[in-house]
């Protein structure tokens, strides 16, 4: 009887190890986790207009043919490339202050409506933070949130990939704008 | 004997474990699998040429200090790039009901011979397929076929990881162009 | 007393196996592992500067407003944006063989100090490496050394991840400058 247990329990434990093993992270077909890492910025982007030289964080690098680098262009700014270095912060205040830089660019590309196409990184280099998350992706920017891909990261997010949500949380004219950005991560090192 | 024999298949199941878990993905060192998705687009690009801003899907908006932004430029267009918002659809008709936009931009980056650079997105939202595959790398457009990256995904693609095969399909004196792209993604979550 | 041990090594040995399985890669919390691929190499840049048509392997596309095309904006070059077909070799000599091609963008990003945002490739077509290794990050490039991400890779560098250190190893005034890059994969397939 008691040898009949033992066997019982190790059919047992085998089965046990053998759904833990055949659970082991598949590379093929994963169930959506949850984020090993979440982190929530804002940063803000003042684009040069001709009269912001001290202040502006960005600045028109590339136009269409009809338009020019100072004023963007109509058509809802189609063609218009801006390189930026933001000041990232904690809260949705400008003159908080900045945690780290944001600093790539973005790019206008869809005549009708306004869209974006956005290559940058999330530079840190505090005690909070040292290295670096970088960001690829199209951003439509007149979607209440949109979604991004963490193509990278060095250092604190060494490897790092995963998804991170877009949402203006304010713009004023065409000179300013305020990115929320939630960053979630799903590779973490 | 009985009990020997129990042992005896004991041993070969641990065995089986055993092999079972060091089969278990290695990140460091994986056989090439099979895509866990597989796709085939087209994408169609229009450039303005100074006559056909109706039509066009694509204009230059940076070229070198030899250039302009209304013509391709020599030297197999060394330093023009390109901000593109084109429809993406299922067969090789200009024609036929956009499945989505590929949005982005691609730089010709040689003197000698025709490459070029690409960073752009799928972006879907129909029925189908919502959410964006987004795309990096080196377009040596002279080759009959060329791999280029799938850096993330985002919706239906999240997390997206792959290659995409690029062919050109047709192009039209240096004003359209269609490329056919094989998408072989090798994670999928 | 020999069936006791006997249950005891299947103790031991499951142990074992459910200790090796808990091992088994997780994607939310890895230990930082040796590279699984590691290459150095250098690459040349020369820029355009109105002078050197012959041998300018680059040439400013984009500038802001108050710079022009043909010589490298002040404010550290803030808002240029470079296109680049650089020759990679394995020693620091630029009159060495190319093994392969660097090619993509670059842009200063930063008002106060040196600061870029690089989207390249390294691309090779010879009997030692044949594909591509698709990188992007931001680039403090006044940092001896600094680190940007491997995104993808094609070919022989199918499917790679990893970090790549980039670090300034000669710099002639505003035309030339040699990067080194020592490639760290961490996912190789």
């Amino acid at each position: 009887m008691g040898r009949t247990n033992n066997f019982s329990s190790l059919a047992f434990f085998l089965l046990l190890l053998i759904l833990g093993c055949s659970a082991a992270p598949n590379p093929k077909l994963r169930a959506r986790p949850q984020p090993c890492k979440r982190l929530v910025f804002y940063f803000h982007d003042i684009i040069y207009n001709g009269h912001n030289s001290k202040n502006a964080t960005a600045a028109i690098v590339g136009s269409p043919a009809w338009g020019n680098r100072t004023i963007l262009t109509g058509q809802n700014h189609f063609g218009n490339m801006v390189v930026f270095d933001d000041p990232i912060t904690l809260d949705n205040n400008l003159h908080s202050t900045p945690v780290g830089r944001a600093q790539g660019f973005y790019l206008y590309d869809k005549k009708d409506i306004f869209t974006a196409w956005m290559g940058f990184s999330f530079v840190f280099n505090s005690t909070e933070h040292k290295g670096s998350i970088n960001f690829a992706g199209a951003d439509p920017l007149m979607n209440k949130t949109r979604d991004i891909s963490v193509i990278g990261g060095t250092g604190d997010f060494f490897m790092a990939r995963g998804i991170a949500t877009l949402s203006t949380d304010a713009f004023e004219g065409e000179v300013y704008f305020r990115l929320r950005v939630d960053i979630k991560l799903y590779e973490c090192w």
